[in-house]
């Protein structure tokens, strides 16, 4: 005993007081494990929803506001953020490659002769001016390095922005899925909402 | 010991490893308890802000914004989210019932008599060609079997979304409550970022 | 034995079974605590990014929604939520003092000489009708002590609502750091990320 150590206790009276002591500890912790995994599994069900991702709903056909919509988008996803856009009604211009009338009805070629042909054709929200505004604007993005709007749409779809067309926008503009740019996904507004009810950050545009 | 249990021990010494185990046991697991409710409390806490919710302020009045804007409010309450809508400005068009022109200033009167009497008579913000663009809208929507926008606000009541005019905007647009549906909750600003700081989807439209 | 306290053990075997008892307890504790560790890890990481903040990204220059996002902001920050102003394109004319003409090209002078002077001569969304709009807006928002945008402004940086100027749109509308009110911050799409990503609300305007 000059170590201090108690001499072992006899095998039988071990064994006895092991199983004495695993029942007692664990009859103490199945009220604590219960409670341990109810917080996991709140925390696994929470971190599903709330991912770092952004959601964006791009409504408007405008110009400056398309070129808004995907300098954020492409900035968040150089930031590691998942970026899904949603376009709808006049937002669907920005993916569009072409304008076709075959196959349309009267009112869809109404629509289609009237909407812009593609985003390189859209005019601003303010001082469109006949044009000029968006040949301004242009002018003075170049001078500062600011890439166009086409150029941003190709860098968002590079980078892996998810682009989603609405069906419901498409049948009421009068838009078909042959007018719209390779590697657009098609969805309805559940498509939107699992998106957005997942990010973080949720912006109409 | 045939079947290698352990003879039981003296009653005594049984009952005095017990109440040393349970000490001991106790001892241990108290940090494990305060660690493991402060977990839970902190989960609790975070989960009453942020529930399946969305909050969407209606400041625009054009008729495709509304359109678009009770299509995701009818689209996420029939996920199961939560929506609570806040009608400011030109907005609240889309809560008008009626226009009276009784007990109104002057100034009322002039904007009561310009604003849309009501939902149905809404122009769009693109195209509108002086009330030509609702016309071809509804028209192509009927035939995409999209709702009308005076159904999908009776909609979004009945699967009840929760509508809020904005007291303040009302003062200032001279709208009185007489000329709001039924069912309409009024409240300021403090009310809309009471719903929209526990939505997930937040959108200014 | 009549107070039914079984008499104390035998010192040796007191610490033999003590040293049993803590290293089973320890044991059978050992997962737990990892498990414990990780609720409390994960819900520290959640809680960083998401605090009671709103983000709002002021894209539009026209009156009535400015007084909108600065009437949403400065109730945010009344309620006690942290408030980020993000200006872009039309949006920075609330941040404008003055106008100046030297040293701008000719781009950045004819675009400052058509953009509003500052948020005193900004114009409505709708109705606008040559300046009307507004002074009417004006006189019922005096009528229903709602503050002036000035007014708006002011309170929102002395209540301590973060105001950041892109700088990306100044340059491209032609707008300088000393066109600009004092207490601003200047900053790029990233800036506006990072808070966005940490609110709860997160508004396009």
């Amino acid at each position: 005993m000059s170590d201090g150590t108690p001499p072992p206790l006899d095998p039988t009276l071990t064994a006895m007081i092991e199983r004495m002591v695993d029942a007692r500890v664990d009859a103490r912790l199945a009220g604590f494990s219960a409670q341990v995994e109810e917080a996991l599994a709140r925390l696994r069900a929470q971190e599903g929803p709330q991912r770092d991702q952004a959601s964006i709903l791009v409504f408007s056909g405008d110009f400056d506001r398309l070129i808004s919509a995907f300098i954020i988008a492409t900035g968040a996803v150089a930031m590691g953020i998942e970026v899904s856009m949603y376009f709808t009604f006049w937002g669907l211009v920005a993916l569009k490659k072409q304008t076709t009338f075959a196959g349309k009805t009267i009112e869809e070629k109404m629509l289609s002769a009237m909407l812009p042909g593609g985003p390189a054709n859209t005019g601003t929200s303010k001082m469109n001016m006949l044009g000029m505004g968006p040949i301004m604007f242009k002018r003075v993005m170049a001078q500062n390095n600011v890439e166009t709007l086409p150029g941003l749409i190709k860098l968002a779809q590079d980078l892996g922005v998810k682009l989603i067309a609405c069906r419901m926008a498409m049948g009421v503009m009068g838009i078909k899925d042959e007018e719209l740019i390779d590697g657009v996904q098609y969805g309805g507004v559940a498509t939107y909402l699992g998106d957005a009810i997942e990010s973080k950050i949720t912006l109409f545009i």
